[in-house]
């Protein structure tokens, strides 16, 4: 069923009883997005926090000479929205697009909010949920500002393993910050060098 | 006195009882850290949430050419750890150093778990204040991927106009992605330009 996939996540972290669950399913929307969708679009003001339950969804911006940079892949399992348009109702610099026909929950701010409310526990889960993407997010910072793209894609391919062959690979490319053909050419070389297929 | 500082910061988000915050004296502690003394060394496991009361911290990793990376200040007011190391209890990347002699309170991970219970107001500010701090990262990110120096150079004078003038130039540059020899040619530009003094 497919709240399980949710529930499954939650109780890693915390406990949910049986009335909990039941609760949890009266907040969430589901949503189905087709590949090349989008959930937020740049100068929208972001409403919801969304949940992959499949696919993957990939956060990019398009810089001053209007070319894409991904930002972040959220692939299943993973929470993804713009934190700062959500609690400062700015409009957004970025936009959330499904890479291939997925399935999100979108749970509300205010949702989200009256939630701990009625259930305290959901308070840790999303504090921990939101602590371990402040993580992913320090580690990349790391990667971009200390290691090459080499490091990046060998990276990338131990952490999204699922993703590597089935993203198209300008994505990967603008992920780790190099142009698709300096990436074909990197690519190349490692497969010569027999570190990757 | 010394907790107002954090008080503030918390009751921009929460309320306190006057309990509450007898309470929370007795899960902090205090602690002075002279300049460019350690609260965190690479390879260490971190225990402790820093809240910097004064002065100002510099969270920076050394890359495999041994030269200093800085990946985010932390002025008064803030919060750092490395949430990674506390979660999963590994070492650290990292190292946390005072750029001047600063005051902070140490929140170890466990206190900061139980006090959730005895006060669940709290979790609420806990959750906002990494849920802010997931906003600086992405804002970092996207600075560092998609803008010039010279813009990221603004945009840091315009969040942290305090450290401009007070932090070793060589830290700025660092920050913003260039050698220093680059961000004192970009500076001298600027001024000539009327963009800074």
């Amino acid at each position: 069923m497919i709240f399980e996939k949710i529930f499954e996540k939650m109780t890693d972290i915390i406990s949910l009883s049986k009335e909990d669950k039941e609760y949890i399913k009266t907040i969430v929307t589901f949503r189905k997005v087709d590949r090349k969708d989008f959930l937020l679009k740049q100068n929208e003001i972001e409403e919801y926090y969304y949940f992959v339950i499949s696919g993957c969804l990939r956060t990019y911006i398009i810089d001053s000479k209007g070319v894409e940079k991904v930002i972040q892949f959220s692939p299943q399992g993973w929470w993804i929205a713009d934190n700062e348009s959500l609690i400062f109702h700015t409009r957004t610099k970025f936009n959330i697009e499904a890479v291939f026909d997925s399935e999100v929950f979108m749970l509300s701010r205010s949702n989200m909010i009256n939630s701990v409310k009625r259930c305290p526990e959901l308070r840790s889960y999303y504090a921990e949920s939101v602590e371990r993407s402040l993580v992913f997010l320090r580690n990349r910072l790391n990667e971009i500002l200390n290691m090459t793209a080499k490091q990046r894609y060998l990276n990338f391919c131990e952490k999204f393993s699922n993703l590597v062959e089935a993203v198209p690979q300008k994505y990967i490319a603008s992920y780790i910050g190099v142009t698709p053909e300096f990436f074909s050419t990197m690519k190349k070389k490692l497969r010569e060098n027999g570190v990757k297929k």
